[in-house]
């Protein structure tokens, strides 16, 4: 068997062909097939980790082909979108069939995790390049936009954001892990979770914006701010900083919580007044702190200050 | 302005955005939107292309950024689809303006001959790779499948294929273009004609399978053969040589004929003795040539004799 034969054996896998919806037509031909139902948009998004600049090379195969596929599902989530397929634009530098079954296997994983089908893909020779392109299902008109926030509206964000960022110095290999909190903060890196079902419960119940954290919370905010045309007041008590980020970072954690990116949790933005967090916690547990809310007067602000949106270039860059 | 806003800026100019099908939302939120007519089905490709594997990085940009869209657009018209939208996902060694609008006008000069809209894209640092994700739409269970062919349906190929892989010299620069048919040939490989008028031609008047020639005509057509469980027979007098291809390669015109890839020629099936070519050349100019029939028996032929599928590999591979 030739090597790209086997590289399409390896991607052609049930647990990943058939993780989620299944195509009218997937891998095999020139193009997949699929059809929409009428009363749905679909929703589409695509992403690339580059070696050595959105992960390290050396890192396991298995953790960076769960994390490509986390990362662009987090897009979906975003929008409040179900995810429905992939496709998969792959260039590897060597034929390493052990490094690609560990690979497929953690795509695999996350496939699963989030019920979406691989149905098409482009495998090269090539600096390690992975380009995921995803797609999702939402009603008609009912996707969560970055443009929805109005003065008043309370903003939250999902989860404990900053654990990743501190986690670079161990992925880096400049730090050894030698506590259970710094393993943690090394698990959000590569693991993260999409939110997809806090997306899709917030599609159906009412939050007027939402977007994923993945370049740090006052850059990533600051897009809603524009689409929006408005501002926001920030209180720094408020921001959830985890136990192991407080252990690691001291008086850093607050600053990873602002500006570090790679976590991706949603922010979005709840209409104030409008009641969430009983009704929310029972149909979708997933954590949830108010951070602050939407401001007329243009601008991010912290505590009363202004603060100038933290732009997070991965750790190459 | 940063660099990845103006990244932003120059692919969002009309010329791309609104080549083709305009989407429900495009560049700018975590995910686009489109929205699709019941009765059609959503036809999807992605291809990668790597500096010096699939393309030489000193190129002019201009020709890389059209043939990278032209040769994804190319598997919607084997498919027999209208194309509808495409992502992009590139990678960059190196903030260069200049560059970046030439690629982009190539990739507009493309996108408005296809009519498709550039609808989304990711930009990242890393060694130049560029993802094409292209799609189009097709009525419901009418695409052109590889699996459709029978014995004794007639081969057609379109135009006249080997001519791109004779201007590798060239393009590579191990020879000096010196005449016509040498630039000749260097034009058909940075710029070849996705057959979309074609392909719907062929899907609305009857054509059994068809894809799109990439890898070289001997090599693709056994896909079709595979997956159709059949066999060919083909005439070497019937195979189309371009007098520049004959001109430049002489004895070796058939071969590069039979196993050059990188033409993006369609090669397809046609029930026998349905009639074709005065109906078609009406309606859609572009010149094909019947050069065998489909066999009962499996195998490949070429005059009688077993033919090996050249397995084309590109240059660098």
């Amino acid at each position: 068997m030739d090597e790209f034969s086997l590289i399409r054996n390896i991607f052609q896998q049930p647990q990943l062909t058939e993780a989620g919806s299944v195509p009218d037509q997937g891998i095999g031909d020139d193009c997949s097939l699929i059809s929409l139902p009428a009363d749905q948009q679909l929703v589409q998004s695509i992403d690339t980790l580059v070696a050595d600049v959105h992960f390290t090379a050396n890192g396991d195969p298995y953790l960076i082909g769960y994390r490509a596929l986390a990362v662009s599902v987090s897009d979906l989530a975003a929008m409040g979108a179900k995810p429905h397929s992939f496709s998969l634009a792959l260039s590897l530098p060597e034929n390493n069939p052990e490094w690609l079954q560990r690979f497929a296997d953690g795509l695999a994983a996350m496939a699963n995790a989030a019920g979406i089908s691989l149905i098409g893909g482009d495998t090269t020779r090539g600096p390690l390049t992975i380009s995921v392109h995803v797609q999702g299902i939402v009603p008609k008109g009912k996707a969560l936009l970055r443009s929805g926030a109005r003065p008043g509206d309370l903003i939250y964000v999902s989860g404990t954001p900053g654990e990743a960022n501190a986690a670079l110095p161990y992925i880096l290999g400049e730090k050894a892990v030698t506590s259970d909190a710094e393993q943690h903060l090394v698990d959000r890196y590569w693991q993260p979770t999409p939110r997809i079902a806090l997306g899709q419960w917030l599609l159906e119940n009412g939050a007027t914006s939402a977007l994923d954290v993945s370049d740090g919370l006052s850059g990533d905010l600051s897009h809603i701010l524009r689409a929006s045309n408005c501002g926001a007041e920030l209180f720094s008590e408020k921001l959830p900083v985890s136990d192991a980020l407080a252990e690691v970072c001291g008086d850093e954690a607050i600053d990873k919580v602002l500006n570090g990116g790679d976590d991706y949790e949603l922010c979005f933005i709840w209409p104030a007044g409008k009641p969430m967090t009983a009704q929310m916690s029972e149909q979708c547990p997933t954590p949830v702190t108010c951070i602050g809310h939407i401001t007329k007067k243009k601008g991010l602000w912290l505590d009363g200050q202004s603060l100038e949106p933290g732009s997070y270039n991965h750790f190459s860059n």
